[in-house]
């Protein structure tokens, strides 16, 4: 890591980077107000240190200990703050998305967007590609999917993010969605990372059932170094002895994310759960101690969910769950997301891939 | 759990318990405006169900699935709340018991009670007798570790709270303390918390670093059967493959709790992170989740600490962080225990054993 | 699932098939001396039960709770045994499967394959694709290295073992290797399985590090119901809070998985247990356990290794490992493939597809 | 640690203890044919290590970096071997402990102790006192337990082992049995373990639930630190994520306690697995891997026990697992213990306290 000067001019910079490349290692310039920061990746970490420090303008030449670089917080010092669909992720305001397990059918996925838009909603999740322990259980509806995911969207102006589960399927997926998930059983699906990382749509990624914050960290740094630098990090519980609940929420994992990185950090109540009636006391913990938004399993009928019933909130439960969750925002300096007007967004073409 | 009926006269309660008596169990009742509840246990559970159905006012008489009964909020559907040294813990108001991990001299006890009671604590912990993994580590001060406490809890009025490792020190505890607390590593030493069970002081349970909340429950109703009906419940991290900090704090484990049983449930975020760093997220976590209050390490100077040192806070990083808490505690319709006045607390003279 | 009675022709059996299929599900047959087994999997599991009893030679119609069908020893209870390039895997001799990390260069790879037949090993592993954490690490060779391997086969004779990380792969890595191995982190990667289920070549499948058995069970029935039925599954160990070791040998996981599934089991000593040190002992274990074979990592010189050199036995070490495990596979009434005769085998062609 | 030239007299080594006693810190001597070792423990390490070198005599003065000294293998090359009731343990032969859960009556537990001899064992276990989840569950018949055990003692000759539960306890349980136990609850009950530290009889303690292998080690030296060297260690499963079996044998410890302490380590497959018919192959595992012996639950009616039935051998079952120990035992060059001559042991008379 290459520390400029302040007022390092445009061509300084670029003589470091070339300097770097001529050492076949890869250069990432951060650069703003107070200066600029370049990130130098790589397998061999044989860098003529001396040779780069004697360059104009250079002020400090680190090495780092942590095995990510483009994803850690000394690369990237300030928060990484873009924007979505009308508002932004990993500022101070705090988005919410919510929606079904599985799109079911038009109806379900319809109604649903209606209720989460009407309760205070930003976004909808929804998945059509269903990783599914089973073979023999409903893998979800694919393509008919998304279209209808995309009706849900042109009728309430929601975004739509939905789970992608191999390669094959993102060319269609980035014809229908506004954000991909990489889902926790994909967390170290390092082919479909990079795939991923050479699209420029923002990616929701979430923790591996039994990955360390370091591992998700690395798994991000796949998607960074690929280019696309819009990745949302995701903690949904992990796995431990605990029976009581499906996962355990790992809530200590949010502090240390955002001490070691940039990048926004949301939570899923709801597989951090598995249990609609602790879904709100975890999504009120995960804005207290830092998350930057939250994804939330609602469902208009969730006894007869065709997948994660048992985990889903009713449209009722979600609204009350979220006047809640307002308040600790408050209490905390955030804010939640403003609920959207009821203009429809014009149909994404595409534009991602 | 036999169910009366509402009215039941303290005459039929009784003949119920008698009935109970007779087939070699053992009753306890619970009885409020609404009626009365009579949890039964005992080994054999071959009551006569018929008999016990056909007495007077009994409304129903139900087999319970869960293990524990005197713990279970089945038994007793309302919170536990009790007095304790001019607040309540249960209720709506959230206690906080701050003070350093170990005592190590008269003035450093004296310094860190002044220091917690100025920043808005309600109660003064401290380490006297200390469970450390080497046999050579300081093993705490013993009874002229009391001896400081008592003087710090005179000069400041705070109510104190020290580990009880061993039924042998026992008597000598409860001369000096106003709570004693079970460590997670003797969470299921079943001899200790049957001790602490004959007694009638207030006991903070730690849960164990591979309890399950049901074990938890279970080591609680150990306290309880024993009629000491004071019995506080701790979440303090469990032990899981993250090693990015020292234990994973179980945040679903309040509302789990919560849901099951009656008791107050408080979090420990200092054992529970193992950094300073991460503590006030995860204080401000708890109290949003539904935490009845929080007990944390702060000591004059954390860096010459001989335990802990590295999660305890600095006096001023633990008044900032009460003023985050207090924040979200209101957001969440709760309130933290008003400060004391600055009167002495006269000494606690042995009156609980 | 059905059962038929002994005797049951086959068109009694295709009847029963037949009216499965009518009820919108799939059903698989195992036969063999003693009667046929009919399992039926689907997602509706309404099937007409009484309907399928009224036929002609059904014994009788079990619903199943386990949700592996095709894996579970209840439908197939006798051992899977199948051949595999001169030798078989799943009967009473244990194959050893040995080979370095990463396939680094064609007289690496050449001169590992020479030391582990001298030894004694039966397959050959090496890794072309590596699935390594850090996006900057030495990535593989990919088809250069399955060429390399192929050599190494064409020279010693034994038959490869490499991973496949992607549908992408999977075409080339047909033309060259003899079985495929799914990794640990892409054991839920549900599109993989589909299509290594969709080919006929013997598919070695690792244990997720956070995978339970069932779990494992269920992805092992994702390549089963594509209709490929050579499936081998590997403890290669679990993830923990223990340190001392890179992960927990789960020797529980080898009588668990023998009484549950008629599935070859193996076990992966390196990964297991991430010193090299360590890994005779764990390997004697699983001999000892039940365990139908050993992957191991030997490399000829570990300390200059680009991957897992750590865990990485010598040539010397490997064979003396291989003597004494020779002796406890004798004690358990097993024997290790006998070495291969020196004939080189011929290059596999693709046959597989 | 403090390493004397060999031929250094005992004079000389004095001198070395001295010095260090003078420095207020604590020095144990290991004095063997090749020479002397002195470990030297104490919170302050500030040692004057110059004057300790120029001591005559002294080799090398070392600073340890492991927490643990007395058990560490470095201070003590060579393995503990040492004589118990007739035949050794922590050399070439395996011991087999066996025996009932709980001492239910004196019946059953003379026909258990019948029945284990006559397979083969070398020693009966049975708990006395409980401890027990649960509050109301038996929790042992207590000094006429004893009474019963020492019954079944005289008449088989089997030495008794029993699990002591609290300080208490110990003088009653020293004037009965051969050996003491500390469970897995109370690995970490510090003050339980410096009572047992200044016995001089030998102490089976069970690895926690969630200790790790340095945890156990710390765990020992408390013991060993008070005097008594006589500790093995017992591995007896973790606490996993995995639900298939109770706990999760973690067959690495073997291997790495034995490389990382001189003290002799058994494994108990009862516990470990939870399942009677998994304890076989986990038992001959445990052997191959190196274990120095076995503790097992046997019980005459395994249906019928007060607890643990579920994972206790019937004799016929546990016979046939001895013969299989056996082949692996000698496999990997140890020997199983020879049975017993019939002729019965004289009472132990509490000579150990």
């Amino acid at each position: 890591m290459i520390i400029m000067q302040p007022g390092a001019t445009r061509e300084e910079i670029d003589t470091v980077i070339e300097t770097v490349h001529e050492n076949s290692m890869t250069a990432y310039a951060n650069v703003n107000q107070e200066g600029a920061i370049i990130g130098v990746v790589g397998e061999n970490r044989s860098l003529p240190m001396d040779v780069l420090e004697a360059l104009p303008c250079v002020k400090d030449v680190l090495a780092v200990t942590e095995p990510y670089e483009l994803a850690s917080r000394r690369f990237h010092p300030q928060d990484s703050v873009f924007p979505f669909c009308g508002f932004t992720i990993g500022g101070k305001e705090i988005p919410i998305i919510a929606g079904p397990c599985s799109v079911e059918s038009r109806e379900q996925i319809i109604a649903s967007a209606q209720a989460v838009k009407a309760a205070g909603a930003n976004a909808l999740r929804g998945g059509v590609y269903k990783p599914r322990q089973s073979p023999y259980s409903f893998q979800g509806l694919g393509e008919i999917g998304l279209e209808y995911m995309a009706e849900a969207r042109a009728l309430t102006g929601l975004p739509v993010v939905a789970e992608v589960m191999s390669e094959a399927q993102l060319p269609l997926m980035l014809k229908y969605v506004d954000m991909l998930q990489i889902g926790a059983r994909n967390m170290q699906n390092y082919s479909l990372l990079r795939s991923v990382g050479e699209t420029r749509i923002p990616v929701l990624l979430k923790r591996g059932l039994s990955a360390t914050v370091e591992d998700l960290l690395m798994a991000a740094e796949y998607i960074l170094s690929g280019g696309n630098d819009r990745v949302i990090l995701c903690e949904r519980g992990i796995r431990t002895f605990e029976t009581a609940t499906r996962n355990t929420t790992d809530i200590n994992a949010i502090p240390v994310l955002k001490a070691r990185t940039h990048l926004p950090v949301i939570l899923d109540p709801s597989h951090a759960t598995g249990h609609a009636a602790y879904v709100p006391a975890v999504a009120r913990a995960a804005v207290a101690a830092g998350a930057d938004g939250l994804i939330v399993e609602v469902h208009p009928d969730p006894a007869h969910a065709v997948s994660d019933g048992r985990q889903s909130l009713t449209p009722d439960d979600f609204a009350r769950m979220l006047r809640q969750v307002k308040a600790v925002a408050e209490a905390v300096d955030r804010r939640l997301v403003p609920p959207k007007s009821s203009l429809p967004l014009k149909l994404n073409g595409g534009a991602h891939g």
